[in-house]
């Protein structure tokens, strides 16, 4: 029996991670509004009534963590593009580099996890709203991180790391509906200008 | 006869261009997935059946007529900002401060024309993405074309005039999103900052 139970529990735990999941990549590739509850079930290749199961609160519960899911990854490549270089001109042009990688790689389909449903939903689904506040705030503290890490003024350093965020998502915006990488590629360049130009305390 | 029918196609014309001028708002403040036919003909004050013969392609080829209007405003927003100063770095900063208060005064929900709805539907919708790309193109252009009047070099005016727009993007998504004007106002100054640095000819 116990090993059953916990057999049982671990299922559930892969099920509901499933279902996050690939409510993730929808969000990422085309946004909240074209999501079902079926579409989702049928990319989790779980059953509808499981999404309810897991999400009683239904499709915004779930897009909320989802959404959550999606900004931590974010979150981890933008981390991994800071710590390529001490330089923080070069730090910041690698997440610009590397988020040009991705997107070419998935044929320009795994965007922002974040801007489409946010834009998408402002002023209408307050969860969803916060969510994507919280991510845009928790990825610019860390790019500030960085830069107040090497040197630059703390004043400099958050507004610079709010353009980074800004520029990342404009470029990829750019570069999804262009399909080409250049915006980003240019983005990294200017990117890396204007940390090169900020004042270091 | 002549006169009625005169009023006919007037009036005609009208209905057209209130069903197109309420998509372009639905595009510009939740995209187009969740315009339905019947929320546009309420918006527009007309009939569904009114959409569908004035578009017969349904929303499809309504959005995509829809989003070329849409460019068109942000263009000549764009044009107005650029014709705001003969400095180069000024006029592109005042870009953005044009759109920061065009937001504000919106109260956050009259984002830009063309962002959602692509991010909608790349990959998905052809003759959007393509409308989308017209648009992104031709605002480039226009930035270019001031950047280059003003003595920057074609190479560098070019790829500066790319960024202008993603960063315009970025900073406008990141400030609807936080009901903030912030990141629109720090574009201002990072963009004067790369117009200033640019190589001249």
């Amino acid at each position: 029996m116990a090993a059953s139970t916990s057999h049982d529990r671990s299922s559930d735990a892969d099920t509901r991670r499933r279902i996050i999941r690939a409510m993730a990549a929808l969000l990422q590739q085309q946004g909240y509004e074209s999501a079902s509850i079926k579409r989702i079930a049928t990319t989790a290749q779980a059953s509808p009534s499981s999404v309810y199961h897991f999400f009683p609160g239904g499709k915004e519960e779930l897009a909320v963590e989802a959404m959550r899911h999606g900004a931590g990854e974010f979150g981890k490549l933008l981390a991994q593009g800071l710590a390529s270089s001490a330089d923080p001109a070069a730090a910041t042009a690698a997440c610009a580099l590397l988020l040009a990688d991705d997107l070419k790689q998935s044929q320009w389909s795994d965007g922002c996890p974040v801007a489409v449903t946010a834009l998408e939903t402002i002023g209408r689904v307050p969860g969803l709203q916060e969510a994507a506040t919280e991510a845009l705030t928790a990825w610019r503290d860390l790019v500030a991180a960085k830069l107040t890490g090497s040197g630059i003024a703390p004043d400099a350093a958050r507004s610079l790391a709010g353009t980074v965020i800004s520029m990342l998502e404009g470029a990829e915006l750019l570069s999804r509906v262009t399909a080409d990488d250049t915006p980003l590629r240019d983005a990294a360049v200017h990117l890396a200008q204007l940390v090169d130009a900020a004042p270091r305390t």
